[in-house]
């Protein structure tokens, strides 16, 4: 039976609102996700939230009946609330119906399988969540085997990127690394790093793709740095027609990760 | 001579302030951008803004004197003031160099010639103002026409469209409108009307597109309605291999724009 948290000043409430700061995201290993959608698709992929937070209007909705038997079974707790203080725990106006709170989770770069797929996507000092998540959504459409994260990222698990990745957080491996550790491991097996350039006169179109393919996009203001791009085996670029000589690093990755997925298709 | 604002109580600032949100907007005309990169940009384009205001720090920046150059020439007002009121002004806690105020501008669909360029962008009831921007950014970078707007979108002239777009507001024409005019307007020429859809056998790859193409986007949660689907000459879908069966709004856009303009080159 779902226990019913009323009070706005209840421990346990305080405690997940926290969980909208990167602090105390690492120091109680949790997340937030919000939204029913975003929910179902955690558990399809069996991720349960440990809390689960929803209000009564929702509870006899099937997919939130379903999720609430879910936590229920994995041990976590279904907690009915508010309208008030769900709007208050997503940070939103309009509430989602279903608020959860999950067990962070890492893989590391020694977990991939490099022959698992084609595509790889890779980011260096990535600091916008919405392009973070939207970089995710696009890796699960391509089916790419994971997102490699260089350097000084924004956090993944951040609220904003959570929601952008509509769900693809939990489909699309995620692993935090540094440059170094990154090319030693890519080096100790097959692997194309492909980088986009403006410095470079190899057209995006006409180039030679070979799987599995690592798309390497830089930070949204200063692209990839020298260095980095001398470590590349492919410098690409994509046309550029209008007065400004760039692209949102989310479109300029998911033009590229398309691109390759029809070379390889 | 730039006049010196330092008190927050001043009307103008107030004024200013308001901008940020739709209503005021509205009434007043005027719409805000921030940014040394946006604000160029647009003055490279010839729209310069009736008040700029920026810091002592950053007077002497060679941009920044050409900024206040400009808008003095046309008639405008430089405003000095302090980092605190510019802060406060773009609402940012890192406020950038300069904030600028323009006169809001509009095109309709009969100022189109929808000859002057192969690439169209179309969006329908588009609620997120980060995908509008950064749907104007890639239609910069593809050398699109215009961006045509239908039904309820969200204001192209919103603080976060105008920075999502990094000044592609100045450079790529929008305009307004409501979907039966369009239809009447596109079908009185040429014009191959596109839509990406999850009910088709079409590969977007394998399609042939016609200039001028126009490229239909629908509401980020909701696709497009199926009359409009059934009005599109074309209709294509791109490959989704992962759990969910979608792809953020501007990111669809961008690879479908990326596609037409490969096969128009």
């Amino acid at each position: 039976m779902p226990r019913t948290i009323t009070a706005y000043s209840n421990p346990l409430i305080k405690q997940v609102r926290d969980l909208r700061d990167k602090r105390h995201r690492r120091e109680q290993g949790l997340f937030l996700a919000e939204g029913l959608r975003i929910l179902t698709e955690a558990r399809e992929t069996g991720r349960v939230p440990r809390y689960l937070f929803f209000a009564a209007a929702s509870a006899r909705h099937p997919l939130v009946e379903a999720l609430i038997h879910a936590v229920e079974g994995a041990g976590g707790e279904a907690i009915e609330t508010t309208p008030d203080i769900l709007s208050k725990l997503s940070g939103k106006d309009n509430p989602q119906a279903v608020v959860g709170v999950f067990a962070a989770f890492e893989t590391g770069l020694a977990d991939l399988d490099r022959r698992a797929a084609p595509i790889w996507l890779v980011a260096e000092r990535l600091r916008d969540p919405g392009n973070l998540g939207t970089i995710l959504r696009t890796g699960d459409a391509v089916g790419a085997g994971g997102l490699i994260l260089i350097g000084e990222c924004v956090d993944p698990f951040s609220v904003e990127a959570v929601r952008a990745s509509m769900g693809a957080l939990f489909t699309v491996p995620i692993v935090r690394t540094e440059w170094t550790p990154f090319v030693d491991w890519l080096r100790g097996g097959a692997g194309q790093l492909v980088g986009l350039s403006l410095q470079t006169e190899h057209d995006y179109r006409s180039a030679d793709y070979a799987a599995p393919t690592f798309l390497l996009t830089g930070n949204e203001a200063q692209g990839l740095p020298e260095a980095y791009e001398a470590e590349c085996d492919l410098l690409v670029k994509l046309p550029m027609l209008g007065k400004a000589d760039s692209l949102n690093a989310a479109v300029a990755t998911a033009v590229m990760a398309y691109e390759v997925l029809a070379h390889h298709r």
